[in-house]
């Protein structure tokens, strides 16, 4: 390692963000083994107001640091990104408005609507990918030598589209289910959590834990039989992140432990019960997060305060942002510590395609991430996968053809979507909602593209890939 | 080819099934090309009355013919397989009272109870793939040359399990879908059947038409817009075969044609909303179909009848003893035309395991079917594909084990089942209900056996599998 | 089937070569399924002479048969290309002298030089890719929908270069070994060739066959032991097709027979020590083929001769002619038979690319030969098979890009090439003797391209493939 | 990780080697890391004087070093496995008698003879695999949780066998080549070569490098011309690895730096003459160690010396035992670093088998190394592979089974094998030198094993594998 480290410059899209706070704190906490010399946020237009409040507080957080690190506020991305070292994502298209819409249409047809799942998760992609793609043409001439570090949701769709549709290959995708599972896990077996770490099998949002080591030692068998044996009361923690508890018999059957994410595809029925009941009841889990973000920017506003708010922590989503500053410190670093990201396959996960985007157990390195092999998905668990990346494969297609074939086709053969005709009603319901924000399939007039053009670009897509 | 060919023997275990008038008619048809000098109509002793019935039917039959062919009649299995050629399977363990029990409590929990699928068609793999074995074991001993020709169902999963988990390999798998594709494609493009070939991709009631050759050229895409184009009116019996149109952007979508099975999986909802009215109204089709069997026998008890009667066409599953004669008929020829059968992948499919069973087009020779090679599956198939797969192999093995974590999680993984918990309770009440012909499971008291031994049992498989 | 069946006009690109009249007696013997109205034999200026000469035999051997088919002798290969059903390559870039040199240059180093292999195969593959190409660019222009018929050698690389490098799907590469090979096999087990199929695996020229069937059922083990167990005296015409008998180890170790080709890569220290005998006694094979062929145009210009003489079917190379009408006449009349081609596996073999090219029993039919399936390779061949795939692949990408490094990387790769110091030698050597058919690696003026072009191109090219 | 370590006890089969004082300053140098309080020694009869002079060294090493390590020497290879937690093996079976017999045998025909390839490598691994398969049936029953750590070559024969054919996974194969290349490399590169990590693509001995990092940035490209611009004289101690310098071509056409060992495919001829000219000058190079070793133990015996002498590092397999150590220490204490070692593949290269040994970068946890995924083998380097791969699996099927063809017909698929005829002499000329160490072939009376056996055990293991 040379002796006096570069400094870093970081730009971060979608600034305003009520997660910027951990963030920062991130950074602050790592300033010596990671000098950020210069914090860019960045936002559009509508979101200004949130920039000014969130930014405010992370120059606050920085000055009582007693750092010199310079947060800039600004609207104008490329400024943000010429020379950036590492640029992370995490801005929504459309803000809380466009999910709303999202989940609120899924539900009203009898489907899952969740932020990145189904009907409302295939949406936010075809919004994000055309955004993220622009983001990708301004970093191969402003920075190119930079990693994107993206949290915008779906980052499994996200992710798979950057790989198999751009010539783009420093990409990170970030979830924060990996660092709960091990969480949960070390509660669970009663040990600290730094001695926990997994084999993930699978993609984000929907992966299984396929081995637990304790001091690097296997002990899945124990780990399974654990989470059996404890009642349900004693399940802690486990109990808010696996909302229904999944059986003995397909814990047992599966060998497997899945991220709480599939209750969705394997308590569908419970789930679509209750997301309907809260709906009906007092919205979608959107417009409760809306109000949630009110309350924190709220709280940011307030001159004195100059550290995150405990408050962030229970907004969801707790540690995405830590996960971020964790990977870029390692990559700084050249660490080679394991890490759990969404990166190419490069053959890891001899089921999956090579070229296609996994969340894994990955070595993190000055050169990026390197995936461990682990072979073959287990027969249980591969069906699952593999649906999930049918989906997420015909989805970022989609997103990058403007083929609206596509994506009734992507829904049908999901295990959300129980009908093709319904299937039909939410996209055509969806497209027109969203219409502004789907360049691919609009005209700037808001009329349908001819679908000539998307099939023909199918075609030549296809033959790349 | 040698001059004087050697006559033939054939064993049809299930004798007495309403479907044997169909097998002895293609056996008299193709008498000159496929000297069927003995036909042995094999049943249990439950069936002994269906198998007198249509025992001297099929009698009848051949003496109209005026053919050397002998029909024995027997309870004896070994008697019958003894110095067999080829070995035809129609059984139906538990005969039809058992299906309508699998049909009436999966739909009782709100899931699709139909034959070959979900939980239904996995208690009835259940229960077939033990006397399968039992069937081959002797065949070992009794006729080492022979072939082993299923259509009892789950065919997909009956298949996987022998070539899995025994070392017999002289097996096919055989329905009538591929054929009913067949015959809807050429009506639909105005040809005779003849000059249609299909490439299909997939499994056992979960196959996707890739592509079409009419005189030999392929012509999908003008197959897939007639498709979309023909009004639901003109789709002629298309509508018979599926139920419910596919819409056409789903169609476009696929760049393929799903078996009409594949309702169930892409308009769950609209199916089982029918199958519950079905269900509530006039019985399960287990039911409709018992009542239409005992006409059939009625029909059959006609001293004067020595022909096929036509009413056996509309009973469902046409074409199916006939595709067993073409089979027979091809191999005892080393004819090496195209038929589509199920048989080990070996590579035809690289998206599959190797040792696995699929549904192909292969070439019938004297050495059995070898299947054309088409590759990798298309994605957007590949998902639905895969899930059924892993369904199968967990049915398949837990069949052999005994292990029933397996078969909760299996029935989980199905597109088709929507919950945990609703899993749980089906399995349950199935295994309760199916007791008497589920020796894996149960000791012959009817208490449940150790588990453990099924999990030992479970890794040994594993670990040759 | 259509009633009137559309007649065919056949394209011959080397129209001149002495294998043509093979050609026109396979063309005249199957007119009555297959009618060749127009036969177009098309060769460049060098070769004006001999196609004179050939062209008035197939002209005299037409009228004699008394057949509608009219044969066209051009210089201009458009003409010939326009509207055509099926276009036949058998041409040599460089005639003879060319081979000359590949092959003198070779021994001289002290490497086996033989036409298709090694490093005269070699510089065949880069001499003959750019003008297979041109063919292609105005096929694409003038007969969009014929199919191209090569039996150029080296056919596995030029068929690679062309599945890989080019979007023309519809090639097959063709050869004799595989009907050599039936007709030994069924000579050894005295019975009729037409009773003998076979499984073969791996590469044009470098091919096992895995399994035999007579009258469609294996019988491997029993072919291997015959071979085994017969005297060298006795192995009677196999003995000229494998100048080098196997050892019995070697082939119950393989548990597969090898091409006679293998003898060089298995016998090449004598195969090494008789060609460097025979070229230092009478010269290269290559001399002797020109001898050989001067001795039969002699014959062809008698005005009296108008059937194919005998003498060439000693001139080796018997039966390719054949071939090639018998994969035209299947295709144009969707015969669904088997026969041995080279074309692109798609997953026929599991242990090779799908895009890449093999040599394999496929059902020809009207859409082309499709490969029937035979999953992994055998470990004992696979690491031959594999060697050889990669050196084809090098040397089509190197016909490709004109990267001269490739070249001498593929020979070194080779079992053929036992040093890197004179691979360096001899291809330096070889390009200069070349450099008139090298436009890949040289300047119309005869000096070296710019070499970091052909690496630009290598990466573009590697990025598709 | 628990507080207070547990202290551990080594076993190393063949301790009388030359080169256990590197293992024993290994493990004092580590000491304060990696408790050992137990080292056990041992031997065979053969080798018990060895033992003694290289123990007293050893016991008077630890002793200088003033550490509580106990080093035991006995014949009883048993007690020493009791309660081991690592087993290191570093014997020779026949001891250099029978190297020599290897290598003067192989070059009398003309054949590279050379302790880990073809033909002698062959042997040697005959040898020694049926001694291997003895510890592990040991190590089952009396360590069952130890490590096995084998530096006795061929490592990758070795380690396939074990992998393949017995059910003991906790086996790693070690090899100083990568950390020579690693050395190589960063003298090369003017670095420090602790700033240098490779990624390995390939097998024992044959390895390709195709990547390097400085500091963890990919710099490969760097690398490879830097390589080709240095002049001879300045590549310094990478000459002393790569006896014969690649051609700029040849690592510009592979785009990877091959193993030194890769001289003795791809220089083949320089180094057969070179070997045969040494041969005949001074004997074989077992001859050449056999004085060198006999120097050693001079050294060894002077009870002055209590420090691993100079001359150990001259003897050629430096790093070795260190790297022995280095293994064992991270495995230990759960380090996470990488090292380069031998392993089940488990899917990091897609195009070898997953159960197949190969040597690669690999993060060396408490449960053993977890490979690096790195997806496909680049075609250049993917038929040298394969070819080797073929040629190990074969001779460990060979050695387990006892098949004689098995070791003709891999010796005859190796690149440094020119002739059939030849490899049948040169096999039954070996079986014969070294009957009394290959009980699979013989009987206890010398006389030859019923072949048929062989037979049949090899269709049995080949059903297995």
């Amino acid at each position: 390692m040379t002796d006096t480290k570069r400094t870093v410059k970081i730009a971060t899209i979608g600034g305003g963000s009520s997660y910027t706070p951990e963030l920062v704190e991130g950074f602050i906490k790592r300033y010596d083994e990671l000098p950020v010399r210069e914090l860019w946020l960045v936002d559009v237009p509508e979101g200004e107001e949130k920039l000014k409040i969130v930014g405010g507080l992370a120059q606050r957080m920085v000055k009582a640091a007693g750092l010199p690190m310079e947060v800039h506020l600004t609207l104008d991305r490329r400024e943000a990104l010429a020379g950036a070292d590492f640029v992370t994502t995490q801005f929504r298209v459309g803000q809380l408005d466009a999910r709303i819409k999202d989940e609120r249409i899924a539900l009203k047809h009898g489907l899952i609507g969740q932020e990145t799942n189904g009907a409302a998760g295939m949406f936010k992609a075809l919004r994000t990918i055309p955004v993220i793609f622009d983001i990708i043409r301004d970093m191969q001439e402003l920075c190119p030598d930079a990693w994107l570090v993206n949290f915008t949701n779906p980052v499994g769709i996200v992710t798979e589209a950057v790989l198999r549709y751009t010539d783009w290959d420093k990409i990170i995708g970030l979830c924060n289910c990996p660092i709960s599972m091990r969480f949960g896990i070390a509660k669970w077996m009663d040990v600290d959590p730094d001695r926990v770490r997994m084999e993930l099998s699978g993609l984000n949002h929907h992966f299984f834990v396929t081995d637990v080591f304790i001091d690097g030692k296997s002990c899945f068998d124990e780990v399974l039989e654990r989470y059996c044996e404890l009642p349900v009361e004693e399940l802690g923690t486990m109990k808010n992140i696996m909302a229904i508890p999944w059986s003995n018999r397909l814990i047992r059957g599966l060998h497997a432990i899945p991220v709480s994410y599939l209750n969705y595809y394997f308590s569908t029925r419970e789930e679509l019960k209750q997301l309907t009941a809260d709906y009906e009841a007092h919205g979608v889990r959107a417009e409760v997060v809306k109000q949630v973000e009110a309350e924190l920017f709220d709280l940011y506003k307030d001159a004195e305060l100059h550290v995150k708010p405990k408050q962030l922590e229970e907004r969801g989503g707790a540690h995405y942002s830590d996960a971020a500053c964790s990977v870029i410190d390692s990559i700084y670093n050249d660490r080679g510590d394991i890490q759990y990201v969404d990166v190419r396959n490069r053959g890891a996960v001899s089921s999956l395609p090579e070229e296609s985007a996994i969340e894994c157990a990955a070595v993190i390195t000055a050169d990026g991430p390197k995936p461990i092999a682990i072979g073959e998905l287990p027969v249980a668990i591969n069906g699952t996968i593999q649906m999930i990346k049918t989906f997420e494969r015909m989805v970022a297609e989609a997103a990058v053809t403007g083929n609206k074939d596509l994506v009734v086709a992507a829904l049908v053969a999901n295990k959300l979507c129980d009908s093709d005709a319904v299937a039909n009603e939410v996209v055509d319901e969806l497209m027109e909602a969203h219409k502004d924000y789907l360049p691919q399939f609009f005209n700037a007039d808001g009329t349908p593209k001819d679908e000539r053009e998307a099939k023909a670009l199918t075609s030549k897509v296809c033959a790349l890939a």
